[in-house]
């Protein structure tokens, strides 16, 4: 049996990869009448006169809801909310067995931003958090924005942050084993959706140096029209050298190439145009940019990519689960950039700096001490700014 | 330790009665690979085909949202979402302990009825059937009617249905009990509220008799105008007789009294106006219209109360878990009258004829018989009308 034929046969088996249980046993009157009526309404009267003891009461503390319209599912594009829901499952699944959140999985089915943010908003006071998942850009992005804004806990879209957190954590790593200096490096990034301008920001706020956003029609620049209006955003604050061309013209020089755009995209040539060892991450799904072995050949010193049969696997499930577990714990009301940040460089420093190598330059995924270090970080950062 | 501080106390311990589990194992590489990318693709692509395969490879056939928008919850009136949550919390853990069921409790932060359909409609798509609860009257009966419209799954307010369901399935068997006929009963109501209205609906359909329907200005007739719609259109076909006046002048002559309403507000001498042995059913929370002795003492034949300290509990617990087990082993797109009929039915014959007695007309919570009986009728009844 193939792998997509497995796949197919246990979530057939599963039907379902979560399961609701009750910690509250129920088998007689008497637990009944303290669970149920009468007794739940003691809990109901203490949280109307202050909403917070729901953190003490119910479940809210610990839940978070993994919530897509089904627009940008994976590499599949707009499948619709039915059609990903086996994803949202597998990403409350990661929730429990990587942080022991109970996260509960629910697709909006409308695409129109403004009812999105609605709904969303109407049932946030179910939840301690909100994790937007597989939104298309650049409707994700306003989306976001907007959640953040009307609700009153954490609302984290993962397929912008978590990405850009990871990939942060991989290059501290990288420049440190490169031998290079933070601040006036260069980095181009091929793709200039929702990752690519997430990463961006990132990169930047971080200050690992400037850098040049690439997208199916070229460089991003300064004076250029953009419909995308972060990618308008984006032309004023990056490429300073307002270098126009396509990717092989921002690569020239570079010292960082990040791709979350295409498979193979990126040639040899291309590699060997960059400054000298330069850092690569390849993303693309399941085919990254370029191969990591060509990578290697053409004179990469550090590559990384999405797949977790190639070294440096840049996989969101080193961020999520510690940050929204940070966050939960300190009860804290938004993910700042600050917490993120901390989450990259809690995640970073869970290799030695004696074991850095050019093939471990990111945790392994199972490593136990990431969500325990990037929770603990977050938690902190949390409580700083309280 | 009193029972309240003892409900205070366990639900502090427990933070929440619910947690969501992974039924897909995830300790490696490969079991990730499987469960979430690359795998989790394949189920995605084929209900993205055919959307009915998410009753396959998702959770969708055995999960149902437990809904409310806080403005009823229990006894309490408007407490606000976040209050209500321990409440939908408990029925959650009802229909796990009872069903099987894979129960999420979602607050609604919104009073307006039109947000309130479009945000559940929006997140239905989640669900394999949502159970509206501790809604205010008369909003509703039009947030349920349009849900019913407008979601492609069963939609079921219980507060209105699942009372109604099992005081007809006390009355069959109270009706039997004393020999009474049915068809040219009379039935007085207290309340007309969603629980009054829907009862009344249920008695009439069932062919119990003529309804007298008695609200807190007095009893309902035709040619008054009412300022909610669903009590003027009862207007048009309850109370025949066209009696007016209070809930004494309803009771007059009475085979059966139920009392969705207030404590205290039946005396033995409006018991002693009804007809011969009379069937009473008392059940507003926590103290009864009459409290059941008394009710005894003054004549009634069968005494019925929401309590469980008191034979012949309508207890809510007899009807929703086996209504939705076997509304989602069926498929059922709906909760149709008749799928509610067979649940009466199957909850009276629960207990064998020979077992009747007058504090013995309804089966015990905890019997395990019901939620199996009556999944079966419901799931036979749903099947037969598709």
């Amino acid at each position: 049996m193939d792998k997509k034929e497995l796949a197919l046969k246990k979530h057939a088996e599963w039907r379902g990869k979560l399961s609701v249980e009750t910690k509250a046993p129920i088998t007689n009157r008497e637990e009944l009448a303290i669970a149920y009526t009468p007794g739940v309404a003691e809990p109901c009267l203490e949280i109307q006169k202050d909403e917070s003891l729901a953190y003490t009461y119910t479940g809210k503390g610990n839940t978070v809801a993994v919530i897509t319209d089904g627009t940008a599912v994976l590499g599949l594009g707009d499948i619709g909310p039915s059609a990903g829901m086996p994803v949202m499952e597998g990403k409350c699944a990661l929730f429990k067995t990587f942080a022991g959140i109970d996260a509960i999985p629910i697709c909006v089915d409308t695409k129109d931003p403004e009812e999105i943010i609605s709904t969303v908003r109407n049932i946030s006071k179910s939840f301690g958090g909100i994790n937007l998942e597989d939104i298309s850009a650049p409707r994700c992005f306003e989306i976001e924005r907007r959640l953040i804004e009307e609700c009153d806990i954490p609302v984290f879209h993962d397929d912008q942050h978590g990405t850009a957190i990871i990939t942060c954590a991989g290059l501290l790593n990288a420049v440190k084993l490169t031998g290079r200096k933070m601040g006036n490096l260069k980095i181009a990034i091929s793709g200039a959706g929702s990752a690519g301008i997430s990463i961006a920001k990132m990169v930047m706020r971080m200050g690992f140096g400037d850098v040049i956003l690439c997208g199916s029609k070229g460089t991003i620049y300064d004076g250029a029209p953009y419909n995308n209006p972060e990618q308008q955003k984006m032309a004023k604050v990056t490429n300073k050298e307002c270098i126009k061309g396509t990717l092989a013209d921002a690569m020239k020089g570079a010292d960082i190439l990040i791709g979350v755009s295409k498979p193979g995209v990126v040639t040899q040539d291309m590699i060997r145009s960059m400054a000298k060892d330069p850092i690569v991450f390849v993303m693309a799904n399941p085919v990254p940019e370029i191969m990591p072995d060509l990578a290697k050949e053409a004179g990469a010193a550090v590559v990384g990519t999405g797949r977790s049969d190639f070294p440096n696997q840049v996989n969101n499930v080193l961020a999520f689960p510690g940050i929204f577990r940070g966050a939960l714990d300190a009860r804290a009301r938004r993910i700042t950039e600050e917490m993120k940040e901390a989450a990259a460089r809690a995640i970073a420093s869970c290799i030695p700096e004696d074991k850095l190598t050019a093939d471990y330059v990111l945790p392994d995924a199972f490593d136990p001490n990431v969500v325990k270090n990037v929770a603990e970080a977050v938690m902190k950062e949390a409580e700083r700014t309280k």
